[in-house]
């Protein structure tokens, strides 16, 4: 069975378990406990499974994988039935660049280890440090709602929810936790509660992983 | 024709420029002068193309596409010959998250307008700048490295230059314009030197383009 080295918190690991729960596919979990006190992802065990000790990681029959969007990819490659990319070539490279503003222009500035860094190196206060985190997901939340606003269905894409929302919806959970104003980006906020209803997404939803504190 | 909006210095932009190359792919040019005093990403024409104001902006005949690791999906979709990811499900993903590495985890903290940022709000000087710059790309190279020494041949995967090699390039490209010390990274400089001696990096690389400065 697939396993998912991954954490409740964990915004790349929320991802691939939305995917893997569209698809429904059976995995099981080891949590990394990611928090300042344990900091389990930098032992030399977990370092041994992914040099860059970070989670997600995706052990697969072939060896363990790292990186949360190569990871949905190859779910996808592999399993794919019930398909996180829509069905054109055009549509499909939308979907990913819709995506990757999420996950390489939003998600990666408000990373705790970034966050830790801002206060260690130039000693930012907690103030502005959220000042930091909402300042980057407004500048990539105002794009995908100029896309967001041309869409005909509940999803970025007519044929259902892809890697578009499997981004959007773990940012839109991080931006609430860091009590972001989303008044501006109302067709991302409906398509979250779209999102929300479906039973994979709840599956996926860090409160309702073992390893939750809430 | 494709016509790409780029920047001659932006690593995005790079990325795609050698992807475009390596495939064979006929294309035309429109700088984006993402200079301080110019900033002609802003302007409400470019804005008009790319809500996001970010190059690369790759213009197809069936519409505009942002984000640099999209548009390569695109290529590759579109121009399957000369793959730009290797045969077996696995090995893409390994490919997909060496890239990744670059793409969501390093640049991502480079890019120029994050600098500012840290300019701006936290008053870094250039110094602290620089070790920002540099610490980052210690990161993720050193994860790259573990990866990179057990290639077997000159490249990442030995069915020729891939994705990994198309964001690692740029990255290391920035890194010595930095001077940022690449000595604990042998292996990550040794294929880049395989990679320079090939045409279509040749022709990608920043001093190569017609709106070079150098």
């Amino acid at each position: 069975m697939l396993k998912l080295y991954g954490y409740w918190r964990s915004s790349a690991a929320y991802r691939v378990r939305i995917g893997l729960h569209l698809k429904g596919i059976a995995f099981e979990q080891e949590s990394i406990n990611l928090a300042p006190s344990v900091r389990a992802h930098r032992s030399e065990t977990f370092e041994a499974i992914n040099p860059q000790k970070r989670v997600p990681v995706l052990e697969t029959p072939e060896g363990a994988l790292s990186q949360s969007m190569a990871i949905l990819e190859w779910i996808e490659e592999t399993y794919p039935e019930q398909s996180l990319l829509p069905d054109t070539v055009m549509a499909r490279a939308q979907c990913r660049s819709f995506a990757d503003i999420v996950a390489c222009d939003v998600h990666p500035l408000n990373n705790p280890v970034v966050l830790q860094q801002l206060k260690a190196e130039f000693g930012a206060s907690q103030h502005q440090v959220g000042q930091w985190y909402s300042d980057w997901i407004h500048r990539g939340f105002s794009a995908l709602e100029t896309y967001a606003q041309k869409r005909s269905g509940e999803f970025f894409f007519a044929s259902g929810p892809s890697l578009a929302e499997i981004c959007l919806i773990p940012q839109i959970y991080n931006a609430r936790r860091f009590d972001v104003d989303l008044v501006n980006f109302p067709n991302l906020v409906e398509i979250d509660a779209h999102c929300m209803k479906i039973a994979a997404f709840q599956a996926a939803a860090p409160e309702n992983q073992p390893d939750s504190l809430k």
